[in-house]
């Protein structure tokens, strides 16, 4: 089987994106990463979703951009907003896909995959700039100059099966793919027990995405 | 003044880059990623440089490239060669300048610096398809399309003063700004004392440069 790296967050998208990569033959190495996420909750959930959609390995890696602050999700000390705003959210984590890639490549490279696969999404998102189509590709051009691999003439792909999907495609997706969305936590600030907070934008996102796609939300909310 | 981040990692390269930014009137923020080098002396002699060198904050992110392996930097069981190898050789760490530049990226855009420093050479140096010119350029372009920064028409500078300077053009840059160089360690196997072996490539370019520059080499060399 040919190998991947799949970049698993624990959220709704990453575990549809690696059931995708499942369905389509990848033996998939789930990468998770400990940045420092208010949320951290979802790493648990990364773990069980690793295993439940027959990742062959799951790994967490730590690199802490806490230290680093600048967005609602690291830094305890900005709210979540509970309203949608306008232009880029707060919770726009400064490089983040970014630095998730370059680990995923890191790894793939001492793997010997080729394929990196991210559920990053430019539909229904929240505004972020390493979702787009154009990050991607501008990573995918860097990932080829930057390593060994490249210079001797193969060629990383990154995989974005669904950049182009709205919310209620994804779960679509994934329903038919057998994915557990019960086990997959979206909200930025879930309580200890990885219950949404239901008022969020990435709640509100799903929670939309849910009812569009005919499909029984499966989320535990606060109460 | 502006603000910059500097990757500086205790080697002479990063060292020079530094007193380069400095010189260039820059508030610099030092940074150093402890990525499970074998080398990690390295981070000592970091803080220092940077202390030193006048940088304003000099911070350590530690991220655990080790658990990937591949390189005979971060895997205790590949030796490092201590002859010259033709190709890319063993001591590439796989996506190592994207990790770091990522991580310089995510530190300069919570900071509000727009340019970031990185002692990379494509003359005397060890062959790393990431200290390219076409990987720094492709790096930028990826910058400017990964961030709030870029989005809002803001772009990000990659300075790499080192990049075309040989050798010995690199120490005559340094001493001239003031570098201690005794404080720097290049060598890819230094004993727990920071001490250098004089045999791997690293010590074998550096020592090269230090006679071609006419400068005295400061090295301290094992017995």
């Amino acid at each position: 089987m040919t190998r991947a790296v799949v970049l698993v967050s624990g959220g709704l998208d990453s575990a549809t994106a690696l059931a995708i990569a499942r369905n389509q033959g990848f033996d998939c190495y789930a990468l998770s990463v400990a940045y420092g996420q208010r949320h951290d909750v979802e790493l648990d959930a990364a773990k069980t979703i690793a295993k439940a959609q027959g990742a062959c390995e799951h790994r967490v890696v730590t690199v802490d951009l806490s230290s680093f602050g600048g967005s609602a999700l690291t830094d305890p000390d900005i709210a979540v907003p509970e309203v949608p705003t306008s232009g880029i959210p707060i919770t726009y984590v400064p490089a983040r896909n970014t630095v998730f890639l370059s680990l995923a490549l890191a790894w793939a490279e001492t793997l010997g995959a080729r394929d990196i696969f991210i559920g990053v999404n430019a539909v229904d998102y929240s505004g972020y700039p390493d979702c787009r189509p154009a990050f991607v590709e501008a990573f995918t051009e860097l990932a080829n100059l930057a390593t060994r691999t490249g210079v001797e003439g193969e060629r990383f792909v990154i995989h974005t099966p669904l950049i182009d999907l709205s919310k209620a495609e994804i779960i679509q997706r994934g329903i038919a793919l057998g994915v557990d969305y019960g086990k997959t936590i979206s909200c930025y600030q879930p309580d200890k027990d990885g219950r949404a907070c239901g008022k969020c934008d990435s709640c509100r996102i799903r929670r939309e995405g849910f009812a569009s796609a005919g499909v029984p939300d499966a989320t535990e909310y606060q109460a």
